[in-house]
């Protein structure tokens, strides 16, 4: 069994499709590299109860994760924790460590920009004041630290939206507890591409090969226009490096494109 | 009141990140450009019952309307149809139009490729087998036929998750459903830009100009390192032609804009 996660995007901006979701998209594909299953991404609206809502939904699926991003700013739109702390019927409290973290950055940025450090805000305290019980994320390169509830059958981290620091807290605090938690199961994938044969053609052949190669995911995705069919062929497969996953995914490999010039198809 | 939809994309390749997921930021664009209010993004996987779990939870929160990406296709692992099936409990039944749709597919590729239009096969009719009481929408550019099953209080619309037959059938037969439901309200939008002011400093002004403006909703996008604030300033507003939109955004955007300058930043 592989350990399961869900991301949840938070923001508006999202939904009305200013901005493309490349973070579900960065997750799904650095968790599902340490053998980690994703298994839903949602994304929903910057308010309090739609957030509360979304994770309590996602809570009972009782993931080991979930990893959720955006609305950890300063700004009256920014409402993932109240939204967090609501669902976990938690008050929201000043945390000390990550009122420390919120102020040594703006001390930084004070330096930096040679003015005198102002008083810590009410916007700038917001930050720094999280769901009773959770922990803070030393964020490397911004303000607003990453936040973590360990609710016991599921791990909750709270990250901020901009990618850069998302990605950054990510691979400075979250890989590692994805890594303990999926052992060694990694997971690989290996794609061969065929012309000149047609998805509808195609079917029965990859449902030959994966009765075959029960361990081994085949997903057939059409890249030219249908009357000049041209597919992607992806193998995929978790499985810990002993178990000779390659092997698996060359042996399935070989007998669908054996499979595909019999009818017809060209492989390369 | 806006008329609202959500957005269900099925697809392993986008949980694990190998696709990125064009087609949902493409939808909310376009429906929100015609006043449609997008609630919810879901991605799920191609299984049945995961489709069928997520389409159940979509319809208690009863949208007006309901587009789902992905699945539409001949090979094993396009399940759409079976999981919606599953959760409107209806059997799947080939569709006279739709078996006709497909085979004239067939027929047009036959010529174009100049080879006598073989059978029609299990996977080639499976693309004409919709749930009971569902109607083909027609495809201009692919094989599989859109879906659309009218449930009433909820209008469901399944569509190929290739980017230019989702596009192509959702120009060509649900930009009007859109239209016709959310009447003569659309969406409008305007950003600003300001430099040398923080997020934290900005909050309580966005606030003031939101008390001020309740129908205009500004977000922020910070865009450059928070050393060296750079942010977008994105006013929208949902209204008809007639009530002025721009006005009202260039109101609220001068009205910040006025105060970001009394807190020492730059508006451009």
């Amino acid at each position: 069994m592989t350990v399961d996660l869900e991301v949840v995007c938070v923001g508006n901006e999202l939904l009305i499709g200013k901005v493309l979701n490349t973070n579900a998209q960065w997750i799904g594909k650095c968790a599902n590299s340490f053998g980690i299953s994703v298994k839903r991404i949602t994304v929903c609206a910057d308010e309090v109860r739609e957030i509360a809502v979304v994770i309590l939904e996602v809570l009972k699926r009782k993931p080991r994760f979930v990893i959720v991003t955006g609305g950890l700013g300063p700004t009256f739109d920014d409402k993932t924790l109240q939204g967090i702390a609501e669902a976990l019927q938690q008050n929201l409290v000043v945390n000390e460590v990550a009122f420390i973290m919120v102020k040594e950055k703006y001390a930084e940025y004070a330096v930096k920009r040679k003015v005198t450090l102002g008083e810590m805000t009410a916007p700038i305290v917001k930050m720094a004041t999280l769901p009773q019980g959770a922990k803070p994320i030393f964020n490397p390169i911004g303000t607003a630290p990453g936040v973590l509830a360990d609710l016991g059958e599921t791990v909750l981290v709270s990250l901020p939206g901009v990618p850069a620091e998302m990605e950054a807290i990510f691979e400075a605090s979250v890989v590692s507890l994805l890594r303990e938690a999926s052992g060694e199961v990694c997971f690989f994938e290996k794609s061969i591409y065929a012309d000149d044969i047609m998805e509808s053609v195609l079917a029965p052949l990859t449902d030959v090969v994966m009765q075959d190669n029960p361990l081994v995911y085949i997903k057939s995705h059409p890249k030219g226009k249908e009357n000049k069919p041209h597919m992607e062929l992806h193998f995929s497969t978790y499985a810990r490096n002993t178990e000779k996953p390659e092997e698996r995914l060359q042996k399935s490999a070989v007998q669908l494109s054996v499979l595909i010039e019999k009818n017809g198809g060209k492989v390369y």
